[in-house]
């Protein structure tokens, strides 16, 4: 007789990356992974998808992600950490959320996040769904040696790509418009969307190429997309467009929106970095 | 012999709104002031003032703000409340609060807040100002009955005022354009540009001119301006500019950018807000 149990699906490496153990109540413990290195510590998004996951996986969660907010208070170590995942306050429709993460008793981010049960009401999409070609027809990037994290996405740059070269070559303005999805593909949710809307360079690389410190402070995303708009979109490419609106003595801003391929506006992000010159 | 001593400045109502009394260590005491009264409860712009507010007179504060985010959990009654303000990590440049607005035991708004020591360093302007009328040229919008808090700020509009009138007429897009200052005037700090960045009417009631109850749910401001730069405004109208980038399924967001008569961004500012409709 054959052995019809189902083999174990290998988890995915993002998956993995933000995989949460239950420590006790609204408290998790968590692992950095190589997958989704960066220079110093890991990639911002996926402290971000581990913090959003904390309120997903939370026995008390009511409703889908509407807002998330990431403060990068300090340097994540390679190694394990903690999160604490409060749920302060939860109303008929929206659920508000306090997250805390720490490795070894020093606050590395914390976060906020509202969750909603969303319902059918008049709705109008504003932004624009830019001229692009299809992903198909536009060359992957190569991953960035310095910057481990981009091996684990598959980008195909429209325009803005980085180019590091002189400070004298200044662009006129800093905008990227890429395809990207999850390298092994992987179906789109939250926790994948809200990494995807950290994974534009840094604007400060696009407008003056030459490498620089820089860090994210603090980083917001709108969910516009609810669950089912996510898993109609599948392991598909979606398209971001990120650009600056300044950079200012030591801090620049950022702004994006990210899109499916079927031209629904799935998210909009912003967030402020500090940059050293 | 004649009394020189200065005669008490009275407060300006936005001071008076905004001040906040020590109670204990990280811990404040407010009250809700008639000149801000929004619908229900007191204009959300006001709370944001307030909470940055908390960590600007801290006694353990360094440095000003780059970035704050408030979530509005629930309705604020007019009375008095409670603020909490946690300095939870202080690096060498940066410094990371975490801010809680209760009110009888129930908690009203969370926020954090990022302040920074900033310096000079290369910059660059890439959002445009506008072309647009100066503000003397324009008529001054007069308050709305229903929120008294319209009464304490002048606004003159280049376009998108709000004329609520039937879901028939909608607009192409919710873009608005108008210049706004305190009323009476008051030199521009980093509270009232936080308060400011939030006094754009809803984007819903510009887009689709009929009455729906809303309520911010999440509001992000970044400040690019310095106090030097503040200072140097005076208490000159300031431009805003906002527009929603999609409404859907009960959420819509706003993207705002407030500039200074000189053309320098002041601030740039997102919120996502709930409607019913």
């Amino acid at each position: 007789m054959r052995d019809t149990r189902a083999m174990p699906t290998p988890k995915h490496p993002l998956d993995a990356a933000t995989h949460l153990e239950p420590l006790a109540a609204d408290l998790y413990r968590g692992h950095t992974s190589a997958n989704y290195a960066n220079m110093v510590g890991p990639f911002g998004g996926v402290i971000a998808a581990t913090l959003l996951n904390a309120t997903l996986q939370h026995p008390g969660r009511q409703g889908d992600p509407i807002a998330l907010t990431v403060n990068y208070a300090g340097p994540l170590a390679d190694g394990g950490y903690t999160v604490e995942a409060s749920p302060v306050r939860t109303n008929r429709s929206t659920q508000h959320w306090l997250l805390v993460m720490k490795q070894e008793e020093q606050i590395a981010a914390t976060a906020s996040a509202v969750l909603a049960s969303r319902r059918e009401t008049w709705s109008a999409l504003e932004a624009r769904f830019p001229d692009v070609p299809a992903a198909h027809e536009l060359p992957v990037e190569p991953s960035l040696e310095r910057a481990p994290w981009t091996r684990s996405y598959e980008m195909r740059f429209v325009d803005g790509a980085v180019r590091l070269s002189s400070p004298a070559r200044q662009r006129g303005d800093s905008r990227t418009t890429l395809w990207i999805r999850d390298a092994p593909p992987r179906p789109l949710d939250f926790a994948s969307l809200v990494a995807i809307c950290d994974a534009f360079f840094p604007r400060l690389f696009v407008r003056r190429p030459v490498w620089a410190p820089i860090g994210t402070v603090s980083f917001t995303t709108y969910f516009h997309a609810d669950a089912a708009l996510l898993a109609a979109n599948g392991d598909a490419p979606v398209l971001g467009v990120a650009r600056a609106q300044q950079f200012r003595n030591g801090y620049f801003d950022q702004t994006a929106e990210v899109w499916s391929e079927k031209a629904a506006l799935l998210a909009t992000s912003h967030q402020i970095v500090y940059y050293k010159e």
